[in-house]
């Protein structure tokens, strides 16, 4: 559990309404039945001073807690006080839904307060023409500021970045720059690093803080400066960017426009969600649940739902089909029918695991020359290996069940070539759907489930009607 | 694409051998090529040459692009010049060959070079023996260091803590603090924060280094700190950890000891990796791969499959054991056996879609009270919904393909009652799993399968027997 210094309202007066968080780090119940009464009661200064205390990802928590009608009862509450960035914090069907139900005026004066990329983020969902209004409604500097921000391509560097940060130029000295960073009231509100420009903001140098503190004053920015550093371009995607984070341990990193002016930079903090976003899209996208989270409306659901439902319907039905072409074997022979699923579970299973592990290589850009040859060789061999696992086991059981060797050899014969099929196609579907420029976690699943229970179906009965000349 | 001051040899020459990544970012073939060239030829100057420039996660992606032959050339080749950070970059498989390759004093010279929490993360997968004959080879002080970080639990914040931090006196003054931190050569290779602590290293306050910059020579210390701050325990969960850093976006916490001692620090480049692996896990457990990287080995690979693929080998067989209750009925209307993989599959796809939902929403924290009653309301109504949908969908399609409308009826039917189920079992099974503390990303995806298979089966075979009375 976090030792954490609880900014909740008196946490450590020992009354149980008043704590904000329980033993598991759930927002209180207690906490919540106070703060829904008082919303009831109308009591605003009561309100006002129970969200007072929390950060703006608290207050994010607990708009989550509420349903719909308490939520905006809460942001009428605090009415100035609220703070925009909580909706940053919550799930985007949530600040969809309060966005929506404010005028743009007061969403205008609750975004002249945010920071530039927190204000982007709440402003990029808009419809065009609210959008509009809530700009016209800002002071001119912050107006063009969003608006360039605003022009970059959606989930680009430059949507993501922070416009404020220190440029200085190289011929300062240490002392220079700290007396300026100490009377200057416009500074951004955190910041990592300073970067060192010239007269065109192309960028010379970083300077992580803690170099610069712990050098004298007298020294020369430009004999101090990091001059191996790395840039993101504003047009690139925040994930290639998130990826530069990562492979370099960054904090901060500046963000330049196409002519190479230093334009804003990127923090971890915003990075920290493009890479959780970037895993939970993939594992979403392999289920078939689109873009979606747990607060969204019932409606949504189902819309999100239901296409990848109707491309396995459609795919059922053909694998149906090929079941269809054996009717014939299988009325012969019941036991086939009672049999079959077994090898195309297995085989989808399999199949899934190579899947997977493909997809995520794939996303994490491990799968270069060397690499992938030795992975595909590997599956190609696990496939076997599993395969006559599997069939050995699978044929024993058969055996004994129904009596009959020669349905086990056959059941076992279905199940080495499906686990072969399913290591080779879960490599080579997520592959060529990368090649096609499609992300391979969104259709892997379908194609190579499909094949893995057509290949299981005909393998199993064509080899069955064929031993038993069923046909 | 990153606009990259690149690191790489001579990357402006214009000759294209010395460029280190293509235009994808992916390591140049040629590049390649030419090391091991220098490798074969044992022409160790030139080896160090062109991997000198490189950063160390660079160099792990170097590792990772060569075979084990060629790793081990690579490293011995450098010798002395080897940084062993590079090994914390790479799979865990080739972390161990490589550490087990080297001898026990080679590992302790380059582990000395290391910071502590690098140091711990290659010290902690190795044997006891080797550990302990590592450990005490190295100076006093690090032994010591290394040895406590090692005596936490697997996985907690206490082993992934750096040791280096700043800590200073709350009666100091900025000028004081800043004159120190000029004049003490033994300080943190980064850090974005100090702690203000008392005499026996309980933390007072914390100082960010930008607010420190911007304040006066002579402003007392503890008039500017921060008071309001958050700090993990040495004994907690990496992942607990990670939410503190993800729930104030964090750069940096202190850890502490139990008496409440600051012993350390969690930098978010820790947590970036950490966040990035508990996604990345629930991906695995929920395909049943295991802890598995696409560099193991085939034998490795086999035993993480095989177990899943046993208990799917188990279901598999119950499910078709519930379809041999129908033998009679199939053997009297063998389109059933043709048609019956539809109501599975489909309730398998959509109790997936719920399960995926869930199990994420689980590993976020999200389901607390209010919104765990909605969610279950909501996939009720999204199950009832799905299963109308499709219920006429394939009611008409099979009404049409087998000329037949009350067989229509009767899948539509089936379909009904399996995605009420599949959405019902989508959420019970995971919920149910984690009240039993076990990790509901792991075994969800087997029982709500096996139970939209079972139920599947169960209720298309059971109502066309009692609707065409083949009973």
């Amino acid at each position: 559990m976090s030792e954490e210094f609880d900014p909740a309202p008196g946490s450590n007066t020992g009354n149980e309404n008043d704590v904000f968080r329980d033993a598991d780090g759930r927002i209180s119940a207690l906490w919540l039945e106070r703060l829904r009464a008082f919303l009831e009661a109308g009591r605003n200064d009561d309100v006002a001073s129970v969200m007072e205390p929390l950060h703006h990802s608290e207050v994010g928590d607990v708009l989550e807690q509420l349903d719909v009608a308490e939520r905006l009862a809460l942001v009428h509450a605090l009415d100035e006080k609220f703070d925009f960035s909580a909706l940053t914090e919550v799930d985007e069907s949530i600040r969809l839904e309060i966005m929506e139900a404010l005028p743009n005026a007061a969403i205008a004066r609750g975004v002249a307060e945010l920071d530039n990329d927190d204000a982007v983020y709440l402003l990029e969902d808009l419809e065009d023409i609210d959008r509009d209004e809530i700009l016209s409604a800002l002071p001119v500097f912050e107006r063009l500021t969003l608006k360039r921000s605003l022009d970059f391509p959606e989930d680009s560097a430059g949507r993501r970045m922070q416009t404020d940060f220190i440029a200085i130029p190289p011929f300062w000295t240490v002392g220079q720059a700290i007396d300026y960073l100490r009377a200057e009231k416009d500074l951004p509100d955190e910041f990592y690093q300073l970067y060192v420009v010239d007269a065109s903001y192309t960028v010379l140098g970083t300077l992580p803080l803690d170099k610069f503190l712990r050098t004298q004053r007298v020294t020369k920015i430009d004999s101090i400066m990091n001059t191996n550093f790395v840039l993101v371009n504003a047009e690139e995607d925040q994930e290639e960017a998130a990826r530069s984070f990562e492979r370099y341990d960054l904090v901060e990193v500046g963000v330049v426009d196409e002519s190479g002016r230093l334009v804003g930079v990127l923090t971890i903090d915003d990075i920290v969600d493009v890479i959780q976003e970037e895993a939970e899209e993939d594992i979403r996208l392999m289920a078939g649940v689109g873009d979606e989270d747990v607060s969204d409306t019932t409606l949504d659901t189902v819309k999100s739902r239901v296409p990848w439902l109707v491309v396995n319907l459609f795919t059922a039905v053909m694998v149906s089909l090929v079941i269809g072409l054996f009717n014939a074997t299988i009325e012969q022979m019941v036991a086939l029918a009672v049999l079959m699923p077994i090898v195309a579970s297995m085989g989808g299973n399999a199949g899934a695991q190579t899947m997977t592990v493909t997809v995520r290589a794939l996303a994490m850009r491990e799968l270069d020359g060397g690499r992938l040859r030795r992975l595909i060789r590997r599956e190609m061999v696990v496939g076997v290996a599993n395969g006559v696992i599997f069939a050995v086991l699978i044929g024993i059981v058969t055996a004994f069940r129904y009596g009959d060797v020669q349905l086990g050899i056959v059941i076992g014969m279905a199940m080495v070539i499906n686990m072969i099929v399913a290591g080779t196609f879960g490599i080579l579907v997520p592959l060529a759907l990368d090649k096609l420029k499609a992300d391979p976690a969104i259709a892997s699943a379908v194609f190579v489930t499909t094949i893995t229970d057509v290949i299981g179906f005909f393998a199993f009965l064509g080899i069955a009607g064929l031993w038993f000349g069923l046909f």
